[in-house]
């Protein structure tokens, strides 16, 4: 347990190589190393939790980097510490990641308030995302009150973004009409908070794109309670992050969303429903593991999908023929 | 084999017999029952999938079986045979069904050429969804050429709904504006077609109702083919069910977009798409029941997520440490 002495220990050289070190063991595949991992996750968990959870997401192009960067360094002239993560279930496929150069964030790296770490890069979504959050526990415990939890559009990644941080930010560009940049369905809905990056390109259209996705985010965001001060309405704004122009109105509207989460509970309860949905997703995934690799199973999945497809079996009772061989393979 | 015989055979008293014999088979709960319905539903599959499936939803009063009605009657004088099933997760809870009384439809529900038939009543959204999966290949192996699948709004029955049908209808009150009926996350990026029903109580909050929704769904339905010809694009149109004005069109746009999909190919693929999602679907719902009810998990699921409730134990530690008693049962 040195090295949890170390992660949770006086800020400094000694504690970023430690919290490195409890990643790089987090991030690996071998059984040991994850044995020790648990165990240092536990120990870890205590000191955990102390911080605001901030996720952002936008295509690539928007400025993320930049508003990360711009945010990170404001941030630090007001005594926060920053950690920057990411979740990019791409960066397996491309050898890259969208964090992988640190020079992306050049000046914010170089701070010893900052910590930046790439995206894992491991397989599946639910892997990357698991491994974010474990990375996010121990900067949490080395005393980062604002992690920033960044992800490009990619399959699922802003929902999981969004099941991992206390309050969900998707960034935008000004040129948003009728013919707007790609969203994904679904993806708006779970912006807490919409940022209209690069405003001062073109005014106008920036003005005509926020009012287009805050009448949209007013149609799709009604659940009965329109008018209820105690709950918290997306909220749809301009920046620039390159001339740092809207910082301050970005961090006062996070800072009342938060008070009003605080406020009413729901921010505790939230993390909460987060912890439960994250530990079931992870049993779900290591279930499906273990049925895919049964031997019965494997014997039979692929005619049994076939019959499947070609409509010769129902799904229903193909699911059923093969959980029996599942649980056929023990003793019940 | 009698009763796939019965099902597949002549319309008239015995077919409808048949058919309910059959739905009440798959719905049973005894195992020997389970068994002898697998048989049959394997056996009645090659008879199935020649229809096209309709799902609509709305919330309670927006006329959704005025709408049915008056559209199974326009069908049925067209030469259709139309079956109407129900998704409704709520019913064993209030004992009810949205479609348990029968005289909600009262004339179609006489003629002989239609087949309505209540939501299950059994358990989770997941299971009733299952029954009313079956039951539509029972009633397309009988020969009706449509099926009708209606849900209320309950929880996750929507996304269920579309799930398993080729098109998916929201069924909305004229009264849309800024301050809108109650819409869920995500729900109306599921639709096919938008109707605005009781559009002859307020024409002029009808047709604002229609503008508000088309922007929205045009803002949310970017995937980067928006000018392109051969992708479907939902649509949003007013109608009077009561009175019977606009079926016409509103048939004639379903028809579009069934012969869109059919000649580009995604009618197959997406049927192919629902069936391996359906299959998976029932798998994990299956892994998650027999993972539950495995003893060495029963005896410690509590208790371990009580620590990740209180902050003792990261989720993914408590995943991983529940799925080893779960595996350890079993030799590996």
């Amino acid at each position: 347990m040195n090295l949890a002495a170390a992660v949770t220990g006086e800020p400094g050289a000694e504690q970023r190589r430690a919290i490195a070190k409890t990643i790089t063991l987090l991030e690996s595949t071998r059984a040991d190393h994850r044995a020790q991992a648990d165990a240092l996750l536990t120990a870890l968990l205590p000191y955990s939790g102390k911080s605001l959870r901030l996720g952002i997401s936008g295509v690539p192009g928007v400025g993320k980097s930049t508003f990360i960067e711009a945010l990170g360094l404001f941030l630090i002239a007001r005594g926060h510490r920053v950690a920057v993560l990411a979740v990019d279930p791409s960066s397996s496929i491309s050898g890259g990641s969208i964090l992988g150069d640190k020079t992306r964030m050049e000046r914010l790296s170089m701070d010893e308030r900052a910590y930046i770490r790439p995206s894992p890069s491991s397989g599946t979504l639910g892997g990357v995302a698991e491994k974010t959050r474990e990375a996010m526990l121990v900067c949490e415990a080395a005393g980062y009150d604002i992690v920033i939890v960044e992800t490009v559009g990619v399959g699922q990644s802003e929902t999981a973004v969004a099941g991992m941080t206390d309050m969900y930010v998707l960034m935008q560009l000004p040129n948003a009409g009728d013919d707007l940049q790609a969203i994904k369905k679904g993806v708006m809905e779970l912006a807490d908070l919409v940022v209209i990056n690069k405003s001062d390109l073109d005014h106008a259209a920036a003005t005509r794109a926020q009012a287009h996705i805050s009448s949209s985010l007013r149609l799709h965001g009604m659940h009965g309670h329109a008018h209820d001060e105690a709950v918290w309405h997306p909220l749809v704004m301009q920046l620039s992050a390159l001339k740092g122009d809207g910082l301050d109105q970005f961090w006062a509207a996070v800072s009342r969303f938060q008070q009003l989460q605080a406020g009413n509970g729901s921010f505790a309860s939230k993390r909460q429903q987060q912890s439960l949905a994250w530990m079931w997703e992870r049993i779900q995934a290591g279930l499906k593991q273990q049925f895919s690799e049964a031997p019965p199973v494997r014997a039979a999945l692929s005619t049994i999908t076939e019959r499947v497809l070609q409509g010769q079996l129902a799904p229903s009772t193909a699911a059923r023929e093969l959980l029996t061989k599942f649980s056929g393979d023990k003793p019940s």
